[in-house]
C-alpha cells in the first residue's frame, strides 16, 4: 500500500489532535480509505513549549527548519496549514501550491479574504486546496455541498456557524445571565479568545458565509460586501421578548442565491420561530440548513469547534488528497491532481448590497410612557411603507421610560435605516433603537 | 470534456426524476464535476405505460430491447439500477459488475439481503457499487459515514429512516388520529404501499439499518439477525402517555458498536427524551444521529424519500462514479476503478442476539383496578431483577379495567420477555401486555 507524506505547520490545539489522532488510528485509515498517511515534517513554533506527550514529542522529532524548509522537504507530498490568520499562512499555501503540493486547510479567513489569490495559484498548478474544517468543525458539510447535494442549485443556506455567539446567547437565553458574563464564562471555558471581537463581532461567521457563499455561486465571493452585525447589542431582555413572541433569537450567517442577480451574504442577530429546528440548538453546537431545489431541506448540526471534533474534518480531507496523490502515483505520472468538484472558480459574483436586504423586523425602542408616542412612531413607519405586525409593551409607569417592542412586516434595510434616524429623533424615544431581523425562511 | 454514458434501469417515480433533472442540469452538472454524463439506454417495464412527458418521450427513444441488453450495450460504462427488489434487480447488478461495468443503486432491500454477493462481485470485477439513496433518501449521510467523518470510530448511529411510520406516528401523535386512519392517510397521499408490511412492519428501516451497520463494521452485517420490530401495536393513548412522561415514541433504527465483539442492530417503536432532536422530526423527514469517537454528536436531516429529493442522491452517485470512469479513461487504460472508501468488505461481523439487548422499558398494561394488583406485578418485575422507574395510572373505577403504565430501569430483553410471560398470566391482567423500549442515547 502507497504511504503518502504529509507535512504539517501548526501544532496547537487542532494541529496536536490530527497529528495525534493520525497516528493513533493509521492502520484504520488505511483500511478505509487503501492508503497510508505519515507525517514526514511538523513545522510550528509551538512546539518546543508543548507539555512533553507522546504526541509532541514524536512532531518534535519531525520538526522542519521552518515553513520554507516544509514546503522544500522533498518528502512532503501533501501540506496540512493548521496555523491560522493570513499571514504565514497565507505565504505557506501558495509557496506549496506553487511547488505543486495540494493542501489542506481549516483557514476560514485566509479562504474569505484571499481566496481568489488562492484558488487562481491551486488551478494554475494543479494543486488543490481542500477545507473541510473551514465551517461547523466536524459536521462533514462542504463536501455534502460539493459532492453529496452536487446536483442541486442552493436557493437558501443558513446556519449557526459561531459556537461562542450561540454559547453566549444560549446562556443569555437559557440562564438569564448577562452578556457581559456570559462572554466571560466563555473566554474561563476556552470558548473564546481574549480579544473576542472576531467571534461576537459577527466577522468568523462572516469569513465561514464567504466560503458557503462562494461554494454555492462556484466563484470568489467578496468578503468585503458581506453584510455583518455581531451580537454586542444583544441584551437578556431581548430574548425574554423574542419568546414572548414566538422566537428564539440566534446569530445566523445568511446565504440566499439571487439566480442570475448574485447572491445575498449576511451575518447577523436573527429572530426565527421558535419551531425552527436551530432555535433548539444550543451551546456551541453549529447548525446548517441547506435548501437544494431538487433535495428540498436538509439540515446539518454538530460540534463546531474542539480539538478532536475538527480533527476529524482535517483527516477526512488529508485522506481524500492522499488518495489523488496515490492514485497519481499509480499511474507513474506528474499530472495535475483533478480539483474536487464544485471547485471555487475565480468569476465575482455580484452580492446584493446591505440597502436591498429585505426582512421583517424586530425594534425595542425605550420611549417614555405618555400618550401619543406609538402613534408618533407608527406614523414614522407607515410614512416608509412599513407595516406593523405586532407591539409588545410591557406594564410601565406613566411619565417613565419603558420598552416598546414592535415587530415589523418586510422592510428594505435602506428604508428601515431612514425611519429609524427619524424615530430616534423623536424626544419621548431615549438612546439608540435596538434593531434585529427576523427571518421565518419559509420555503 | 468526457461524457461517460449510463444505462438506466426502472424509470418509476425515482428513475424518472433522476432521468428528467440530470437532463435538465447536464451543463450545470458537467461544470461542477469536470465529466458530461449522458443516458444511452433505459429498460424499463413501465415506460410503455408513462405519460408522454418530454422525459418520458426522451426515455422512450433510448430504450432498450431487456436488461440483459443495457449491460451488453457496448456504450453504456455505468449501470443504474432504480427497478428494485431482489429478482431482476439483483441479476442486473451481478450482469453488470461481470461486466466491470459499476453500479448506482437505491436498492437497500438488495444490499441488505444479498449485499455479500453483490460486494464480493464488485471487488473481483475492479466495479463498484454506489448506495447513497439507500438511505435516507437526499440526504448525503452514507458519503458522510465513509468520507466525511472517515477518521472516527462509529459508536452510536440511531435515527428515523422509514418516512412512512414516522408520517403515521407524527399523525398520530400530534392530531390524534388512529394507527389506522393514519396509514389509510398515507397510503392515499402515496406515503404508503398498498401493502403497506414492508414499512410498518419495520422490514424497511430493518434493510437500512443492516446498510448502516455494514458500513460502521466495515463488513456483510446478516440481515437475518437483526431484531426488527414494527408500529402495528402502537396506540394513540401510548403516544399520549409518553408525552406525559417526557417521552416521543419514534420508530428507530440503532446501530451500536460493541467493538470486538461484534455490533447490536434493531429497529423498534422506541420512547426517546421529549428534549432530544429526533423527538421533533416529523412527518416524513428522515433523521439520523451519528456518534463518532473524534467528531462527537452528528446529526443528519431532510426529505427521505421523494421522486426528486432521492434523484438528488443518485445524481450524486452517478456524478462520482462517472469522475472514477472519466480520470480511468484518461489514463487510456482499462485498471479496475478504485472503491470508494470504507469499502463493506467480506468479514461476517457477529449481530449481538435480541436476548442480549439491554435498555428501559415501557409497559402498558390492562388491569382490573383492585387492591394488590400493582404490587404482584411489581413482585414479579422484582424477582427478575427490573426496577421500577416510575407508574402512571391514570384514575380508574374500580373493579374496571384501566391502564397501567411502568417504566423500568435497564433490563435485558430475555429477563423483560420471562417476566412479561408470567404477568400476563396474572387473572388482574387482561389482554397482552404493550411494551417498547425506551433509549435516553447517553454519551
Amino acid at each position: 500500500m502507497r504511504t503518502v507524506h504529509l507535512g504539517l505547520a501548526g501544532f496547537g490545539t487542532v494541529g496536536g489532535a490530527v497529528f495525534r489522532n493520525l497516528r493513533a488510528n493509521a492502520d484504520l485509515l488505511a483500511r478505509r480509505c487503501g492508503v497510508r498517511v505519515e507525517f514526514a515534517a511538523v513545522a510550528a513554533q509551538s512546539l518546543a513549549r508543548r507539555p512533553r506527550d507522546a504526541a509532541g514529542a514524536a512532531a518534535a522529532r519531525l520538526r522542519a527548519r521552518d515553513l520554507d524548509a516544509l514546503v522544500a522537504d522533498p518528502r512532503v507530498e501533501l501540506i496540512v496549514e493548521l496555523i491560522g490568520g493570513c499571514g504565514a499562512a497565507r505565504r505557506l499555501i501558495l509557496s506549496s501550491l506553487r511547488a505543486g503540493k495540494p493542501v489542506v486547510t481549516a483557514n476560514k479567513a485566509l479562504l474569505a479574504e484571499h481566496g481568489r489569490e488562492i484558488f487562481a495559484e491551486s488551478q494554475r498548478r494543479g494543486a488543490p486546496v481542500w477545507f473541510e474544517a473551514s465551517v461547523a468543525g466536524g459536521v462533514p458539510l462542504i463536501q455534502s455541498l460539493r459532492e453529496g447535494l452536487v446536483a442541486n442549485r442552493f436557493r437558501l443556506l443558513y446556519g449557526i456557524v459561531n459556537g461562542t455567539c450561540n454559547y453566549i446567547l444560549s446562556r443569555m437565553s437559557l440562564e438569564g445571565v448577562s452578556f457581559e458574563d456570559a462572554l466571560r464564562e466563555a473566554q474561563a471555558r476556552g470558548f473564546a479568545e481574549a480579544d473576542p471581537t472576531l467571534d461576537i463581532g459577527g466577522f468568523d461567521a462572516a469569513h465561514k458565509a464567504t466560503v458557503l457563499a462562494s461554494l454555492v455561486t462556484g466563484g470568489c465571493v467578496d468578503y468585503r460586501k458581506v453584510y455583518v452585525e455581531g451580537i454586542r447589542d444583544v441584551r437578556v431582555e431581548d430574548l425574554g421578548f423574542a419568546r414572548r413572541l414566538g422566537y428564539a433569537l440566534k446569530l445566523l450567517a445568511i446565504v440566499r442565491s439571487l439566480g442570475s442577480d448574485g447572491v445575498e451574504v449576511r451575518v447577523h442577530p436573527t429572530l426565527i420561530p421558535a419551531a425552527n429546528r436551530l432555535a433548539s440548538i444550543h451551546g456551541v453546537t453549529n447548525a446548517v440548513m441547506v435548501r437544494g431545489d431538487l433535495v428540498g431541506d436538509v439540515e446539518f448540526s454538530g460540534p463546531g469547534a474542539g480539538g478532536d471534533a475538527t480533527s476529524s474534518a482535517v483527516i477526512s480531507d488529508i485522506m481524500e488528497a492522499a488518495r489523488h496523490v496515490a492514485l497519481r502515483g499509480e499511474r507513474g505520472d506528474d499530472a495535475p491532481l483533478p480539483q474536487p468538484p464544485s471547485a471555487i472558480g475565480l468569476t465575482s459574483p455580484r452580492v446584493a448590497p446591505a440597502d436591498a436586504i429585505t426582512s421583517r423586523y424586530y425594534l425595542r425602542l425605550s420611549v417614555v410612557d405618555r400618550p401619543g408616542v406609538l402613534a408618533r412612531i407608527a406614523s414614522i413607519l407607515g410614512a416608509a411603507n412599513i407595516g406593523i405586525s405586532s407591539v409588545l409593551q410591557p406594564e410601565g409607569h406613566e411619565g417613565r421610560a419603558v420598552p416598546l417592542i414592535l415587530m415589523t412586516h418586510d422592510a428594505r434595510h435602506g428604508a428601515m435605516t431612514r425611519a429609524l434616524a427619524r424615530i430616534r429623533r423623536l424626544p419621548a424615544v431615549k438612546g439608540p433603537p435596538i434593531v434585529f431581523r427576523v427571518e421565518s425562511f419559509a420555503s
